[in-house]
Formats: C-alpha cells, sequence, structure tokens
C-alpha cells in the first residue's frame, strides 16, 4: 500500500503509477480541487467520466463547514462526497497564512478567524492530524507554515524551522492516531523554503531526516513569486528529490504550469484554475485559453475543443455554450469545468504518454508552442 | 404522425401515447421547461437518465437570445440544445403580457420592451409561428392574449375573442410556411377564458370551429386565480373537450396541481416550479416538500426520498446535500432540480400506471393526504 512505481523516465520527466487504497493513480495526474467535498460545479459522475483518480479536499474548509465530526458521522469524506476513488486533504496550512483577517502564529499552532462567522479557530499539527484523520481521505497533509512569494530569506526559513518542528509533532500524532485505530492513511510532509534553492535543500534534508514518507509534496509555490524562480528552484530541487517518492507539487495548475512541472519532474498538481476560469467562460484549448463570452462564437457550430472528447465537446457547439454564458444559464459553468478539468486530465495523460514513448522534450515544446500563439496574440 | 392513441381511461383520467415526430410521448407527462434552452441546471444526458420526454421551450426567450435566426443557423432547437426528444415551444403570449413595463396590444399585436435591453419589439400572430418555424420544435404554440386570473368577464371576453383571431391568422401563416418548405411541426391553439365556464366554452367551439388540431391546450391558469376556480373551469371543461386530442394544461405543475389535473381528464403538464423550487432547497416528496436547508437534517445520512431513483437520491445523503446549499455550492442546485423534475416525471407515470389499473381515484387520494400532512404540520 502506498508504494509508488515508477515506470519511465524521459530526463526528469516521470510515469509512474502510485497504489492508494481506493484505487491506484497513474502519474503525471492533474488532481481535481474539490474545495467543500464537491469539485464546483460537478458530480462524481462527471469525474468518473472524465478519468479523475485522485480528488483534492480542502481541511479548512471542512473543518468550518459542515466540520469534520458530522463528515464522519456521515461516513467518512469518501461516502459524504459520493467519491470512491482516491481523495487527498490538505492541511489548510495554505488557507490560514493566505486568507484575509487575524492570526497569530504561535509555536504552537496558528489562532484565526473563520471567513464564514468570524468565529475564533486554533489549529496545531495536533489538530490538524485529528481533523484529517475524522475526514479520512487516503492521503493527508501535513501542516505547514507557508509565506507569501516575496518573503525575505530570513523569514522564509523561520517559517521552514517551524514547519519542519510541525512536521514531528505530525508525525508523532499521526502515529498515536493510526496506532488507536488502524486506517489505511499515509500522511505527506510538505517542503517549505520560497524562492531559495538554499532553502528548499534544507528543507528536504530536514524532512528526510524525520521518517519514513510515501511521497513528499512542494508548497509555497505559486503564491506570488515569478514563475522563473518557480521554475529555477523546481530545476535545482528536482535534482536532490529521491527518486522512489511520488512529488506533488502544491496548487499550481494552470496548463503551461502543469506540463513545465512534469518536466521538472513532478508528479501530481492540483489547482482551482480549470472550475474557476471554466465559471468565468475561459476554457483551454491546444490553441491556448478561449473566452466562450466572444461575439465571434456566436453562430460558431463547431465544437469547444476538436480534439477533446468530454462530454461538453461532444455534445454542444461554441454557439449554445456562448448564449450558456450570455443568458447566466448555470449549465454553462457546468460545462466549461468539465471540459478544463478534462484538458488538465489528458494534457497530464498526454504527457504520460510522451513520457513512455521516450519524446517528451519534443511533445512538450510542440504543446508550448502552439498554446502560446493565442496567449499572445 | 401527430396521432394520440387514448389507451384507457378511469373516470376523467387518461391514459395515453402521443406520437411526435422526435418519439413518442406517455400520457400524463410532465414536461419540464428549458427557458433558455437548457432546462436550468441539468443537461440533455440528465434529462434522458430521468426519463424525460417532451420537453418545453421559451419562444420570447429564444427569440430575444440568441435570436431565432442563430438557434436555426446552429441547426435549429434540437440541435442546438443537444436534445433530440420531442420539443414543445410555447408562444411568448404568457411572457409579454405576464412581464412588466410597457406593452400595447393592438389588433394587429403586441409592442413591448425586451426585459434584456429595453430595445422596443413586436410580436403578431404571423412573427410567432415564423419564430417556432425557424426554432423548429415538434409543437408550437399558437400565439395568444393571456390576462391575470382577477381579470373581468368583459376583459377575458375581449381577450379570449382577439386570441380566436389570432388564432385564424396563427393557423393561415402555419399553413403558408408549412407550403414553403414541410416540416413534421404542428401548431397548437389554446383556449383562454379566464375562470368563467362559459367563457371557456366559448372560446372552444371558436377553436374548434377554426380547423382541425391535433391538441388542444388550456392556458391562462395558475396566474393568480383561486385554485377553486381553476379545479372548477376545468372540470366543467373537461365535459366538452374532445377525446381523441391530447389536452395540455399550460403552466401548471406543483405536485398537488398535477395530480389532480390528471384527475380532471388533462394529459399534458409544464412548470419550471421543480427547478426553481430545487435552486431554493424545497425538494418534492411523497411527504410534502421539504427545505433541505433545516437544520435537522445536518446528520441525516438518509437519502432524500427514499421511493425515488434518481441519482441524486441513489448517491447522496440528505446531510451532504444540506451542506452543499449552506456553502452555496453549485452543485447543491443541480441535484435538487434533477429530484424534483425527476419526482414529477415519477408521478406522471404513477399515475398513469394507476389509470392503467382502474385505481386513480384510490391511488391519487392517498397521495394528496400522505402529501399534505406535511404542508399542514
Amino acid at each position: 500500500m502506498f508504494e509508488f512505481e515508477l515506470i519511465a523516465t524521459d530526463g526528469p520527466a516521470r510515469a509512474g503509477r502510485w497504489h492508494l487504497p481506493h484505487g491506484t493513480v497513474e502519474t503525471p495526474c492533474f488532481m481535481p480541487v474539490g474545495t467543500n467535498g464537491t469539485v464546483r460545479a460537478l458530480a462524481p459522475s462527471d469525474l468518473r467520466d472524465i478519468g479523475a483518480t485522485l480528488i483534492l479536499g480542502n481541511t479548512y474548509h471542512l473543518h468550518l463547514r459542515p466540520g469534520e465530526d458530522v463528515v464522519a458521522k456521515l461516513g467518512g469524506l469518501h461516502r459524504f462526497m459520493a467519491w470512491d476513488g482516491p481523495i487527498l486533504t490538505d492541511s489548510g496550512g495554505f488557507q490560514v497564512f493566505s486568507l484575509e483577517g487575524l492570526r497569530k502564529v504561535t509555536e504552537e499552532g496558528v489562532e484565526f478567524r473563520s471567513h464564514i462567522d468570524g468565529s475564533a479557530r486554533f489549529l496545531s499539527p495536533e489538530r490538524v492530524m485529528e481533523i484529517e484523520w475524522a475526514l479520512g481521505p487516503d492521503v493527508a497533509m501535513a501542516f505547514d507554515h507557508v509565506l507569501p512569494g516575496q518573503s525575505t530569506q530570513a523569514d522564509q526559513r523561520d517559517a521552514l524551522d517551524r514547519t519542519l518542528r510541525w512536521l514531528e509533532r505530525c508525525r508523532d500524532r499521526h502515529r498515536e492516531l493510526a496506532a488507536l485505530a488502524p486506517r489505511a492513511q499515509t500522511m505527506v510532509p510538505i517542503i517549505q523554503g520560497g524562492i531559495y534553492p538554499d532553502l528548499r535543500r534544507v528543507a528536504l534534508s530536514g524532512i528526510l531526516g524525520l521518517g519514513q514518507w510515501n511521497a513528499l509534496a512542494v508548497g509555497g509555490l505559486s503564491v506570488g513569486e515569478p514563475k522563473e524562480a518557480m521554475r529555477a528552484v523546481l530545476g535545482d530541487l528536482e535534482t536532490m528529490l529521491p527518486r522512489a517518492l511520488p512529488r506533488y507539487l502544491m496548487g499550481v495548475g494552470f496548463p503551461e504550469d502543469v506540463v513545465a512541472s512534469i518536466g521538472l519532474g513532478l508528479d501530481l498538481a492540483d489547482c482551482v484554475a480549470p472550475t474557476r476560469m471554466g465559471r468565468n467562460g475561459t476554457a483551454f484549448t491546444d490553441d491556448g485559453p478561449v473566452n466562450i463570452r466572444n461575439a465571434r462564437f456566436r453562430e460558431d457550430a463547431a465544437p469547444l475543443d476538436d480534439g477533446c472528447d468530454c462530454e461538453t465537446c461532444r455534445t454542444f457547439s461554441r454557439g449554445y455554450l456562448r448564449h450558456l454564458f450570455a443568458a447566466e444559464e448555470l449549465l454553462g459553468l457546468r460545462l466549461l469545468s468539465l471540459h478544463n478539468v478534462r484538458y488538465l486530465i489528458r494534457l497530464a495523460g498526454r504527457a504520460r504518454e510522451a513520457i513512455l514513448a521516450g519524446r517528451f522534450a519534443g511533445w512538450s515544446a510542440d504543446w508550448m508552442a502552439r498554446y502560446s500563439i493565442r496567449e499572445q496574440a
């Protein structure tokens, strides 16, 4: 259980399989985000139809509403959201450090106010482990201290040291919970250190010294730093990461970032971009993002993306989709979200095929060239 | 084509089959309403899954946006909304007479302002026939003059006389269009006359004198008049309606009204209630309407309605559905809309079975008794 099979490499890019309690995940893999126990506008049946395997849930949001006790009473997160495939929950670290409002960080944990009702809340490494245990995902992320992308090296050092101390506490509490009532859940540490390669190495080394892990995550990227800095950090870090473990790049999921991260040796990515962009009327295509509200689609009988096999592209014309957005119809939000998530799942799948065929560099260069044309136009 | 088979009667209640170009409709039948070329929050695949046969489109809305020319260029309403089953379009009469704002009725037609952009518009019987011809449904409703439920007998007489004169013009224009480019579309007249049984008889007699029809509709009900008045009018009218034609009660579709109208000999009904109520968090069940936002459902693991076979009831708990509404998640709107439309389709199907078994009166009394309990509680 939790074994990662590395099937092929092509430069830094990797193709593998991650065996989780609720199913096997082929990597590279894009994970749709189900913030409130639902991938926005999509049903579990949609997710199955578009080949989703590993779904992300947000501990912060589920803790505040409906509360992990309610989820547990309703059978755990799998039963609650009716997703019987693998689930990963983040730890809430990103949310408590990025949401607006009062927040107080101590060595013990983080005091903050609920964005829903303003109530005072406290999360600590131990508490987060308990919440994730109650939610019951296959993969539970460790509680980390996340800083904005522009933070100084000194601040990043402080946060990563705290993240390591918290990881030790997460590890101990997770072991206690598992000893009390065995359950197939793995806890995954998060590498912090901002845009500073040296700090990333310190974080990695600290993590590897704290236990045997089934996967590693890279956090604190795509939080406001320049894209070049992110890619430089990942490029350096890749040379140090153990080959045997799957690598999850957190919160990075625009198509160009997913392809780039796969090229930099990452295996898993997640982002709300496909559903958020979809709700705004923007669709991902191989020719770049397209805004379906544009008047030029008014009488366009072609599918959104003629290379796509999703229900939206198989069934509806651009003219109809444009009409749904013009008329503010709910179906439009769903159909573009469905397409965008499918686009990213298929993109990871196409990258996987290219890796297996030993032609990832050429494939990704071709994809990027075509995808970038319209962005610049 | 357009033949109605009357299979069984049980008192005034009837079970039949209506053969339309895009498929056969078993009656009694509930029609979901697809105002803007989409049954709100539902995809055509959902509608197929829940057994929808005949879908309603709104001529007024589709004329204003995207325009019948766009729908025609994109292959007609069936192709546009990707529904290959039967479609009926209303005539816009109800909308132009019930929407707020400037409106001028002459013998020629109705001047009004678009609710979207305030532009001046004009609809006449001929224009409506042209629009519905361009949209291309199986069934096109005649253009009628609809008055509020509290209108005087004199006003209703005036409106029904105008509706009859307009019907003649609809008939002539529809014949011309069919002669120019034959297409399997039937045009259906609407009986007006408000809550006055005598006027309803005048309207019916006028309509029957104007041509051979494939169906008859009853309009101008459920527009503010007392429920008893509606039922009295329908009870009287039923004795006069030709047995051989299907009878469509327009815009009446709360569960109790659907059961009552079937008992009064009506075959078809439509209403936005199931989707509108669904979006507000209200679900139809045999025990009456239920508001899923209620705190008592917080940890309720039971399905919304344990007699229901829809995806919502097969898949999700009340606790989860309540959470979706609390978190304002789009999926909640869809899941309750899906259930409510399925509830009404299944309700019409259950009524049909009862009629075929000769036990409609007992079935409907039992259903009504159970459904009404919670309403009063």
